[in-house]
């Protein structure tokens, strides 16, 4: 197993707008990707800053998994994505371990990426995602 | 204010070594830096992940930040850093600006930088570093 690169740091927010408003206005980060995930229930925008993303994450509705976690946390850091040169094997790989994953299958991510998530059990309390680049264009 | 590259995630834990082997026997993450920071009550690991770096820290006694947020919070993301030309100018504009800064005067952080954190309360529950480059190697 080799981890790639510190792909993104996923941020909950309540308020897209203001959260933008921060990230963008006030501390300069260009917006480089926005979409709307409706499988997973979020509102996603993607920021450059260097070599990683901050990608800041709202819930389209409160029973949506960002939804209950803003319920039961408050805003603040969701999860940490690496690249992987391929989700599913990393995936198999992992369960082989015993490492506890929530996508045994991976999915589809925002900007074409395939992704999988592992669980904060297996991962001394941080939400991971596993990223997979694919052939969209985030910035 | 221009934020530069994100350019760590530091993740609290309350056992430094079962951390680093996750990291870095599983998860193939190199140690490039390790230092023991007395004023801070923390003994860090830094792993490069592409650009930027994973943190790994682990508190020095229970009566510390690090110690206090494990009590409060258990393991996970602590803080979120990002790269600065000039962490004194960053603050002052910050100050200026109406945020809420928890260190004013920018103090010594591992590796030779200079940083300064940022209060969640500003960041929309992010606790966030400024860090300043040295002139030390931290890999």
């Amino acid at each position: 197993m080799q981890l790639g690169r510190l792909d993104h740091v996923g941020i909950a927010v309540p308020d897209l707008a203001a959260a933008r408003a921060l990230y963008e206005q006030v501390l300069g980060l260009e917006v480089t990707h926005e979409e709307v995930i409706e499988e997973q229930g979020v509102h996603e925008l993607l920021l450059r800053a260097g070599g990683a993303f901050v990608q800041l994450v709202a819930p389209l509705g409160p029973d949506t998994p960002v939804g209950r976690f803003l319920a039961k946390r408050g805003e603040g850091v969701h999860h940490v994505g690496y690249a992987v040169p391929d989700v599913a094997a990393a995936v198999a790989e992992l369960r082989a371990q015993g490492f506890e994953v929530i996508d045994p299958a991976p999915r589809i991510g925002s900007g074409g990426t395939t992704i999988a998530f592992l669980h904060p059990k297996s991962m001394q309390g941080v939400l991971v995602e596993l990223v997979e680049e694919g052939t969209g264009d985030r910035g």
